[in-house]
């Protein structure tokens, strides 16, 4: 078997995590005198910035999931293990995993990042992650759990808080994720639920720093605020959430909403696997690596994307934890390792900026690209066209494309299945007096 | 609100089951002077006839399932509730259920059917039932993680297990679900797995009578069982399990086969609610009903489709369990209410039957229209086509046709995502060999 080390004769790469980074790895290692083992938890790759829209319905997770072995099925020197790694043991050169340990000559860390709650234990319990294809169809089985709930209860006020619907964080995950909820108030709630009215339903952006998409410019900012404005979110900034019980939010304001809902974008951290010197381990719990994604004082193990910190002068914070990132640096290691195999040396990684976007519902987004700015109906083709071509698979572009067409043409389509119930975790008080207010007959 | 008995004028429909039947009775009750409540514990309809796709990763869960709500957005008089029935009580009239009770004037009861293992517990324990799309997507992620499981095995002893599949039942169910599984080793095992060969799966599908496809002709049954020969299936006639413990299954004969996985398309019971007269419940937990649908002795409460029993001089066993017979008889229900609101009477209900099929893999298939017999690509084409336009929605429809194309084109596509793990029950002795057995590196 060729995971016997007595019988190869190429050196290993192992590579922890199947994301963007991850899987551009192994592809650039195609045909190469390596072998490539990739480990990852899921027999899938996530096209993660699509994840949105798996939890608001508009397409199935199939769409934006890839199986791994399909991926590589053409590429002779790819081996695939489903195991969580345990542990990283740079001094035995060996990743301990749930399925049995396995030793590297060259490793790859790309394990990605989870959601940060910044310590505050009682927001992790009760709210809503979205960093995974399950935690997506968590969040769209729950929103539509309240509904159904929300219709059982006769008072407006027993029903405020299964129709307030709480997005934290300002990023393009929050804006296109409350976005997109208001889209569904907008065009379809009143069509499933004529129980219920449009007004009645509310969402909220909530954003620690003075603006949404900090990240772009000026004007995105503000054409992206105006456009969630046109669909009804509430969107309050300079306030973060303080404290959530699972039935009422507090923001540093001192306002309090009653909402059941509360979708956590506002942070993420590096998923650190075991074994990594403590010392190398950043803000945001990330792996700082050297300017050629090596892990300091480990020149055999790379770090990329989400988990790493490449800081320097330009970047003291790093770079940003976006795909275009992982990538790029995915590309670079795969060819710094096969410089080193040659005894060749390598320049330092780069990385090019080739612009950002968000899109805020239907015909509404906004693009920077240098100085270069859009928005409204260009933006948002742009904006599609852009994701139809990375989404991985002809399959998934073809189906994501008749999902899009069919949304665009009636403003109802949606796969709005609550098919795995979500089960928050039991809030300690009032559950007694919730029950006995659903009273319809 | 609507379902407040004081405010409304027109008399109440309760529907309980959302298959074929159930979405019969309601559709075919729009625009009509009544009021009709939908009761189910899904907020999707189900497309049943294709679940072995999802089983095997052909179609997304999305594709077979239709969200109620949207549906009915354009009936007026159709509400709906997710909830679990927990009683009829028709003394008073009322449907208990999870979310409240219920007052109804007519009653359907459309609840369809469930697994029957004939009593053997420890069957029932270890087997796979595929009755909804939760437990095709358990099956979808047990076959891949037990390929998983064998790709750790070095030795082919310890892998046989993982790698034998056996589906009970000859029905259109076994017989389709042990073809595509089939046409999943020959096409892609070896291209996803490159650690296995593809004559080390074996699948088995096992039939207690003497032929497969038992409901349709002789000569159907003949090619459908030289189809499943053509693809590697091994079809075990004559024969029923009389054991299994989730590591080896034992036939009647003595045989027995070590595998993980056993699916069970053996038999199906009613899914039976509480309060019904234990005197009516016929053979195969169904209950018993008169010539127009109602249920004996209850003029107000209907039964229709794998929940209730003709039994009639020509069918003493009563109706076959199929789509068309609910559908036909959810419409003649309909008719039957309204009929009763105008004080007119109706003719029995009177089955008509349209014909059978069955597809065993790529171009192959059987149809039986009548004494009208087909088979090959023009009874496969036949089959697609029948399928496609009976899909609920047309996202369903478009985007099942684009994976079907694909899947035609390239012989490999396949949505093979383990998104929620499957676990099954732990099987009492001999687990920690097997984990020891687990030796790759």
């Amino acid at each position: 078997m060729l995971l016997n080390r007595s019988e190869r004769n190429f050196p290993r790469v192992i590579i922890i995590g199947a994301g963007f980074g991850g899987v551009e790895v192994a592809r650039q290692l195609k045909n190469k005198e390596v072998e490539v083992l990739l480990i990852d938890r899921n027999n899938y790759h996530t096209f993660q910035p699509l994840m949105y829209q798996v939890a608001t319905g508009t397409l199935a997770s199939d769409s934006i999931s890839f199986p791994l072995r399909k991926m590589f099925k053409n590429q002779n020197n790819f081996r695939f293990r489903l195991a969580e790694v345990l542990k990283i043991d740079s001094e035995n050169r060996m990743v301990r995993t749930s399925v049995g340990d396995y030793d590297y000559d060259y490793l790859v860390i790309a394990t990605g990042a989870t959601s940060n709650f910044f310590g505050n234990k009682q927001v992790e319990r009760h709210a809503l992650p979205m960093k995974s294809v399950v935690e997506a169809l968590n969040i769209r089985s729950y929103l539509l759990q309240n509904l159904e709930e929300a219709v059982l209860r006769k008072n407006a006020s027993d029903r405020e808080s299964y129709l307030n619907f709480v997005v934290v964080g300002g990023g393009p995950t929050g804006v296109e994720l409350s976005g997109a909820i208001a889209e569904y108030q907008q065009h379809m709630l009143k069509k499933d639920y004529p129980e219920l009215s449009t007004y009645e339903m509310k969402v909220f952006l909530v954003e620690g720093t003075d603006k949404i998409l900090g990240a772009l410019s000026e004007k995105s900012s503000r054409d992206a605020e105006n456009y969630l404005k046109e669909l009804g979110v509430k969107t309050i900034l300079g306030t973060v959430v303080t404290d959530y019980d699972g039935n009422t939010v507090t923001l540093s304001s001192g306002e309090k909403i009653a909402t059941k809902t509360v979708i956590w974008g506002a942070g993420v951290m590096g998923q650190m696997p075991e074994g990594i010197n403590p010392e190398l381990i950043q803000r945001g719990n990330r792996i700082k690596i050297t300017p050629q994604c090596q892990v300091e004082g480990e020149e055999n193990i790379y770090a990329i994307g989400d988990v790493s910190a490449m800081i320097t002068e330009e970047n003291p914070r790093g770079l940003p934890g976006v795909a275009p990132v992982a990538q790029q640096q995915g590309s670079y290691v795969a060819k710094h390792i096969l410089n080193r195999m040659n005894n060749s040396s390598s320049e330092d990684f780069k990385y090019f900026d080739k612009g950002s976007m968000a899109t805020i519902g239907r015909s509404r987004a906004v693009v920077d690209i240098g100085n270069f700015h859009m928005k409204g109906f260009l933006a948002w083709t742009t904006w599609m066209f852009v994701h139809l071509v990375s989404i991985f698979g002809f399959r998934n572009r073809v189906v994501t494309f008749v999902n899009w067409s069919i949304k665009f043409l009636t403003k109802n389509s949606g796969i709005r299945l609550i098919i795995h119930r979500y089960e928050r975790p039991a809030s300690e008080p009032s559950t007694a007096d919730e029950q006995s207010s659903a009273q319809d007959n």
